[in-house]
Order: C-alpha cells, then structure tokens, then sequence
C-alpha cells in the first residue's frame, strides 16, 4: 500500500516537536488538486511555494525532490488533495537558533464534500465579524500561521453556507477564508489587491491569466463590501474547488452569469494549467 | 533517566503532522523557568494559558493534569526552561474540521546562554524595522502564529544586540521580539498597552503588580520611539530572563537606575511569585 503521509521522504505521520512549524508557524503550505492521476497546476503551486520560501529566508527543498515526493505518494489517483507543508526545519528554543534543512510534509487526503452543485448552482456566502490584520511582510504569502482564519471559520455552523468573506480594518473586502474573490462589474473583473493581507491563489493568477487571453479587463483594486455586494457577478476561487460563482450574500441574489461561466468553461478546458 | 518531552503525557518527540498547532498555529504556549526545583509563578502561567484557551475556543486541558505532567519532567531541577504547548489537536483537513482532544507538549529546555551580567550591567538593544501588525482577536496571547517575531528576529545577526524592539504601523512600540517593555519617566513606570498586539508576558504583570505594592505609578499608555529614548530608565521583562535594565539603544545610553534596581530586587524577594 502506498504511503498517505510522507515526512522528508519517510512513510510517517510524525513531527519532530522542535519543528519550527509547530512551534512558530515558520513556515508554508500548498494545497493542491489530484485529478486523472495528475496534480493540476504544479509547477505554480511549486513556484509560488519557491518565492515564498525566498520571502521568509527558508531554503526551497527543489522542484526535483518535492516532484520525487508527490510521486511516492501515487499520482495515479484520481480525485484526492495533496497538502504540501515546508517549514524551516527543527530547532532549540528561540526565535534566533540555528535550524537545520526545512522539512517536508506531504499528505494525501480525501476529496473534500462539497455543497452539491456548487460550480453549476452556485453557493450562498456571509461577511466574516472578524478583520485581518495588515502585514506587508507577509500578505501574498500562503504560511502556517493561520489563526485569523481559524477564528473566521468559527463564526458560522450552517453548512448552507459554503464560505466567509473577510475585510480589513479599512472594511476592504479581502479574500475568503479559504478563497480569493473576483466581482464582476460592466464586464470587467476586479479582484482585491493583496499587498497587505490575503494570499495569493494559484487559481487566482489562473483565472487573471484566461481573463487577459479572453480580452476581458481584469484589475486588482481595494473593494468595498458595497462593491461587492452590487456586484453583476460574483465567484470564488481556489485550487480545489476551482471556480464557485455565488448565488447569494446576505439580501443579494445572483445567476452564475455569462462572465463567470465563460470563465469557468475555459479553466475546464485547460487541463495543463 | 526522566524524559525531556511528553505529548500528551507520554514521553515522546513525535507530533501527528495533522495536529492544527502545524497546520494553522491553532494553539497557544507558555515559557516557564525552572529554578530551585520550583516553576516560577506556575500559576500565573496556567492561569494566561487557560484564558488564552477561552478566547480562542480551546479545550484547557486543567490545572491538575499540566501540573501532573510538568512534576513528571523532574521539576527537581536547578535552572531550566519549561516550555508547554496546546493546540486545538489534530484535525482532518480544512478549518472547519471536527477536532478531537486539544495536545499538550510539555520540553525540558537547558537554560539559555544570555550575555553576561545582562541583569546588572543592562543590555544593548535596537529598533526593528518590522511592523507588528494590529489584530484585537489575537493581542495579548502567547500564541503559536508568531511568523513576525521570527522574521523581526533575523533582522540582526550581531550577538552584541540582546533584543529588539517592535513598533505597530502607527510607530508605536508595542514590545520586544521576546520581552515587555517598561520605560520609567519621573518616577513612574509606563508599558504600552497591548489592546492591538503583543504579548500579556506574566513577568508584565508581576512589575505591575509590584510597582503597585511599592505606591509606585504605573499606566500602560501609547509610547512612541522618542518616549522610549528619552526614558529616565528603560528595562526588559520575560519570564526566563526576568529583568534586564537596556543599557543602550542607538545613541542613547543608561545605567540601571534606581527604580529599575528596586522592582529587580523586589522580584528577587518574592519567589512565591
């Protein structure tokens, strides 16, 4: 049987608990989709895991090796999540100790249940209570330190509502707490910049990309939640449940509109992205 | 021999990798000094993590079974750092997940090489660059997402510099990377409020506390970096170095003053604290 887990190579579920990972959350992670016996989107997973190790100063294991990885891990499945974890390695105690080569952690996990028809019928979303904080250094970045989404998750149980939408202090509409988020306008998408807070998804840039091929105009700018809320369209997007258009934000309504599915039509026929 | 590392009571290194403390730094710490066989102020700790629990939505895992654990490391022990982690506990995939008992992570640590003489002679320190971010939902606790602190930490290689200290986006300072900080002007103590960022540290409130016993004035206030350069005296708190009077920051120099050899000589008196 084929290992689930793998920890620098190793069949294990196993963490060293001076793993800076546990211990500071130094570190990132990339969440990837396993369709047809192929990990969709790789190399940008493997690119943007690569730039945000040169941001925080950890050392990117290789394109070679963490390919090696997924591989001992079966790629013949069709269906599955593989969770990509680097951290900074172990350490003694304190921010400034010497640490050792990153480790690698990479899982294999069950596609998730999703609302039902989701990408056809669209999903109904909320406004998150909580704010993300503003932080340069690390907006952009998809790092182990996660608690503001933790929290955000926690502020609703009804499983008829697939997502939140969180804001900043300025009351900017960011990102989901899983999910980059696209408004539709006059036929023009906008998208939030996220020069201080939200991560940047690898279906984000995807969909940005098609935008552009399709001649759509396509902006990243500070939105409101008033902006989003008169929205023509609206939808969701990240690497696993790839584009949800949303069908309702608290009194607003919408149809997945023409925007939306040509958007979603044109990712679905790309399969080497 | 007694072990070094307990997870979950059982001496072990090894982490589930699935735990949420690696996943989203879902979970929280605290680091205590072991001196004379005795834990300083161990109440106070538990006291900080069980609070910290509430906020964020974790099972606090009881005074009873942490102390039980922290007696079977050998509490005997002349001079060593206690560190305890608990997180959420494992979880599958997503924030959302159902998650079983919280984990606990109990090290033994040897005492840290600090520079000599550090709490008579003073420290020299300096300014980072990083700003804190401000997030009301997560100021105050000793939680595990601390990425800032490690990036705010490698601004310095110069092993000269013992701290540095951190400001918000408003260019207030808010702490050191791993200390409070307490400036005294005229006879009086002032320590930022933490209502945005930082960490409550226990030895903080131990100062309060005595300062307040000695009929001593003592507000947490915004500080700006020029109030800090202009303090009377300037000193450093955490719980394994205790005291450390800043001898030294930019072209600013002290010696330990008079009030600041007073709060170390009454947190020295006090080792029912």
């Amino acid at each position: 049987m084929r290992p689930r887990t793998l920890v620098n190579g190793v069949a294990s579920r196993a963490l060293d608990v001076a793993d800076r990972g546990l211990q500071f959350g130094d570190g990132l992670f990339e969440t990837m989709a396993l369709i047809g016996g192929r990990v969709r989107r790789l190399e940008m997973h493997l690119a943007r895991l690569r730039r945000g190790c040169e941001r925080l100063g950890i050392e990117y294991p290789g394109d070679d090796l963490l390919k090696a990885e997924i591989a001992q891990l079966g790629t013949e499945i069709d269906g599955a999540v593989i969770k990509l974890i680097v951290t900074r390695g172990a350490s003694a105690r304190g921010y400034a100790a010497p640490v050792g080569a990153p480790t690698r952690v990479l899982e294999l996990h069950p596609w998730p249940e999703h609302p039902a028809d989701a990408t056809h019928a669209g999903v109904a979303i909320r406004f998150c209570d909580l704010r993300l904080s503003d932080q340069p250094a690390l907006a952009g970045l998809k790092h182990l330190n996660r608690l503001e989404q933790v929290l955000a998750r926690r502020e609703w149980q009804d499983q008829a509502i697939a997502e939140g939408l969180l804001c900043d202090a300025r009351g900017h509409v960011v990102c989901g707490t899983m999910s980059n988020v696209f408004a539709i306008r006059e036929g023009k998408l906008v998208t939030p910049s996220l020069d201080r807070s939200g991560v940047r998804g690898t279906l984000r840039e995807t969909v940005l990309r098609h935008a552009s091929a399709m001649g759509v105009g396509a902006t990243e700018a500070d939105i409101s939640r008033n902006d989003v809320l008169r929205a023509d369209e609206l939808f969701l997007t990240n690497a696993i449940i790839g584009l949800w258009p949303v069908r309702q934000l608290e009194d607003r309504q919408w149809s997945p509109g023409p925007l939306t599915r040509r958007l979603l039509a044109a990712i679905d026929a790309a399969p080497s992205d």
